[in-house]
């Protein structure tokens, strides 16, 4: 349970909050005295039907984030986790329920609808509210109150006297009802369909710890480290079920959920404390899988998959999929599933709303900063959106076959890269010697298997030396495949270079090597912002290519350009790579292996003798 | 640090996430052995440029969520926190390059644009996939690179080699070039608009704590419980500057505002170390705020409230702010901001993009799950959307000021009530030992201020019993403000229905107490699930209604069934409040004094010499 939080202080953060609501949209007004958040254009160009919801605050986006057209005209907000007061709640239902009542005199509205989740401090606020303005005939037939009550998790028999709490689902009533109201339909058919939706709620949560309530002493977490719990209320209430995982984990995903779609879809009878709603085989529903705001989103998308799949094995047909945060319990670390079961497609006899409404409904994009997305379509079989094709459409990337060296040029060729890689090969011990010592130690074996890599290539004829530049793209694939890490990248990244330096020496078989090897610098200089002196392979390769093709100096100058490039390194301070963003360690009294790499290479290639100057 | 997390294994937590979004958007397709997700239908009808981002996992939305039209066309993914391998992303840029590649044989895309956070890995992996497929013709110039590297935390002169990190601003980028795209615009036009937006952006992050990576170890959080860093990378990098609060929380975030946004702004002649993009008073910038992950969107709301303000103190314009979670790191708990530097709506010279253009690109909605709400207009003053009447449009709700009842009918109600008053301020020292052992001690108190409040209003004679209906609105209205909790809300409901009741018999001066009182108990019902015998105040009120209305007794009887019913409690279980979600517990021997209290006030009613029953 994290018990920080970045605020100025716990009394303020509420209204602090709705503020910044009225930052993210311009259209809306706010009372701050009675902390009620409403979109006062509801009813332009028509009348139509106000939907006011709110409770205790700490479940954003629920309810402040969900004010504006085609959801909630009006969001009264309490402290956190508090129900706010029956004159908060009048407050609200004042500002929409009644128009122009500076100028023309008080004219009524199509009405109000009072959403309310099902806690009794909730209930007993809201419903004073409505009492107490029920008393005029300006409010007495055209306030309405609906209660919520969606959770599954606690018994039927331990709560016979305050119900089921009200959840996510909650939001679900709004969204159905609110756009209905923003089609201008009247508060019997709003309150109506509100009804229904909320009839045909489920909704169970599940969590690995609570949340922290700003300003109040941390608590103990009472969940050990391999639990989780089932039925957690959003307010840190008990859940009603824990599971332990075992070697010191939670249990795995797919128990969990198999638990929870249990308790959400059991009949009466296969549990006499739950189903509150019927789903059978073949039930349409609508699945909502909702952040309670502290899991994190990598998490939240594999839950709607598994969730999914667990349905999908019911046989339940699932028509929406919405999986966002809508309602959470602060930055609890956990989730909600809730389903509402759809009236059947096959069985419309006229009596409630048709499956099409509801959906449509649903659909519709509200202009609101807490909605997130919705599909529009039912999902599809994963394997429908498999592409199933082999990893590569193509494995060679380059565009001739012919040959564009003589068989004198290939012969050398091959055996310069044979040599290279020997010379490697047989400097591993060294240079493991050398990164021990300064670095993660990896740095020779590193080498050695992109070296053998590249010999059993020729060995296989795969390189042949007929076209340099498919010798270089062949080269550059051993270094991604076999190095890895970041000296693979930059080999690789360079011989694939190196390779489109070569193509234009194609048509002449003429290779110009000292253009072909800046080309490849030149690239693999827009990769990494290494530029000597670096303490990195950089260091001896930008030694002899700019020897080379700058000085114009002949091989072997070049060469000991950068044998003297390489043993620079000694005692100087990494400049590159990402442990430098942390403050980086001091200079080292080994060579960098890396740059010696480049030199044991490039002197195999020169040398024919092979004969490396020595590291010490 | 939470380290529990729910899910099936940290291997399989990438590609199930993957398949999590295949279920929101079916329009998507799936490359399972490359993790690449991809949107094939962005060409149709026209060629267009496609869009790549990537790299490690764990920074949901970022990038996968955001796979649609008017934003990516691809995602490549590697395992949380590490970047892809060159391989993946080679078959990202093949997915989406070429078109009808297996039908009428290859044909050119407009080109694809590679955008990369910068990060060595990254670089070097999607480096290497271009330069490998730079070697094919049907690559070579139409495939280009982006790097975003948009930290303003870590100081100039540590990261002269590896350059500024690339955060959440990278989001904007793609956003603004994917919409360009989606308009038809060439590759050199995307890519130019895109470098534009890369060298206009600065980001800046801060976290209570560190994000835990599933699989790993759980390491030891560094900070204290009253320490914030400031700069704290996305993969759990340290950042640049720990703040420390006093009284053992966090500093405010006013102070720490204050900190990022002069880090955020400052010049380099201000702040050699950064200075990154040059702001100044009258700026037009767009502000984004970002949830790291595991902050509740409570906070995060009112975060934005004071980067507003902040920023607006400097002089700088906000023209749009975005605020929520685009690139987190896992359910870190913190926040980034990004500022985006606008071109001069004044001084357009025609070179480069103009502010309207970057606005509507940035305004068009697009069709990925992972993008959320943008208000298409600035931000307004506060006070502009504040309401500023009084908290009450009415005070008195009552429809009449009419006289509805005779001299003596009032002369009998005030009486009756001032009699009721006062046993129940004198009953509270008995209430509140009986509360002290059954409950939390406060009903004989609470009944006491509701009383004197009422005594209160007869003296000054706001109650004068003229009009029978507007006597128990006030009631009601003590019982609101007075009493409040569970108590007050359930009096204040009966009495505002008790005034709806006794509404009827205004025109006919004959007072039907049964009807009145049967209202206001059923009304009251609507509000509680709390029936007799439920150990709450609704036993004897229930009683003493029912005895009245239906079995039409005297006052007398009904009575002594209301001092039954509240005698009845003691030992009886609690079934109503919340506790009761939580288990509740064991009967008492005590009666319920809220019951008790009923009975002290309907004994003073009847019975004019104010003898209440004894209570033991």
């Amino acid at each position: 349970m994290a018990s920080k939080h970045l605020i100025n202080s716990p009394s303020t953060l509420v209204i602090e909050s709705l503020e910044g609501l009225c930052l993210l949209n311009p259209e809306l007004k706010l009372d701050r005295d009675a902390r009620v958040l409403f979109w006062p254009m509801f009813h332009s160009p028509l009348q139509k039907v106000a939907l006011i919801c709110g409770g205790g605050s700490g479940h954003e986006p629920a309810h402040a984030a969900f004010v504006g057209k085609g959801l909630l005209t009006a969001a009264v907000s309490g402290s956190v986790f508090a129900s706010p007061s029956g004159k908060q709640v009048r407050r609200a239902v004042e500002l929409v329920h009644l128009h122009n009542a500076t100028s023309d005199g008080i004219e009524q509205g199509a009405g109000t609808l009072i959403i309310v989740k099902n806690y009794t401090g909730d209930i007993l606020n809201f419903g004073l509210a409505k009492e107490a303005l029920a008393s005029s005939p300006n409010y007495a037939d055209s306030v309405r109150f609906l209660t919520v009550a969606d959770d599954v998790s606690v018994p039927r028999s331990r709560i016979t006297l305050v119900g089921r709490r009200g959840l996510a689902g909650t939001v679900l009533v709004y969204k159905i009802t609110g756009e209905l109201a923003a089609r201008g339909a009247s508060l019997d058919e709003v309150e109506k369909i509100g009804q229904y939706v909320t009839e045909n709620l489920a909704t169970i949560g599940v969590a690995t710890g609570h949340s922290h309530v700003p300003g109040t002493e941390r608590g103990q977490d009472a969940l050990g480290k391999d639990e989780i719990e089932i039925g957690m209320g959003i307010h840190n209430e008990p859940g009603v079920l824990r599971l332990r995982g075992s070697n010191g984990a939670p249990p795995p995903l797919s128990e969990i959920m198999s638990r929870l779609i249990t308790l959400l879809t059991a009949s009466q009878e296969e549990d006499s404390e739950r189903g509150w709603v019927s789903f059978s085989p073949s039930t349409d529903i609508v699945l909502m899988v909702n952040n309670l705001g502290g899991l994190s989103p990598l998490e939240l998308s594999a839950v709607l998959l598994e969730a999914t799949k667990t349905i999908s094995q019911k046989g339940l047909r699932i028509k929406r999929v919405l999986c966002g945060t809508y309602m959470t319990s602060l930055n609890m670390p956990g989730f909600s599933l809730t389903l509402l079961k759809l009236p059947s497609m096959e069985q419309n006899t006229g009596q409630g709303p048709s499956q099409d409404l509801i959906i449509s409904l649903l659909d519709a994009l509200p202009e609101a900063p807490g909605w997130g997305w919705t599909s529009h379509r039912p999902p599809v079989a994963l394997s429908e959106q498999a592409v199933t094709s082999s990893l590569f459409l193509s494995r060679s990337l380059s565009s001739s076959k012919s040959s564009t060296t003589t068989k004198e040029d290939a012969k050398e060729v091959v055996g310069a890269i044979e040599r290279a890689c020997n010379a490697l090969i047989h400097a591993e011990p060294e240079l493991t010697r050398m990164d021990t010592v300064a670095g993660d130690g990896d740095c020779g074996l590193t080498l050695k298997a992109g070296a053998e890599g590249v010999l059993s290539l020729l060995r296989s004829n795969e390189i042949s030396g007929n076209n340099l530049s498919d010798v270089f793209v062949a080269i550059a694939g051993v270094a991604e495949d076999k190095m890895g890490g970041t000296s693979g990248g930059l080999y690789s990244i360079f011989f694939s270079a190196l390779a489109q330096g070569l193509q234009p020496s194609a048509s002449t078989m003429k290779v110009d090597w000292p253009y072909a090897l800046h080309h490849a610098l030149t690239k693999l200089y827009t990769y990494t912002r290494a530029r000597p002196p670096s303490r990195t392979l950089v260091d001896p390769l930008d030694a002899f290519v700019n020897s080379l093709h700058t000085e114009k100096t002949d091989l072997m100058s070049a060469l000991k350009k950068a044998q003297e490039a390489a043993r620079a390194t000694r005692g100087m301070q990494a400049k590159a790579g990402r442990a430098v963003y942390g403050g980086g360690e001091g200079g080292e009294g080994e060579m960098d292996p890396g740059a010696w790499g480049v030199v044991v290479l490039l002197n195999a290639i020169v040398d024919e003798k092979g004969q490396t100057g020595k590291a010490q």
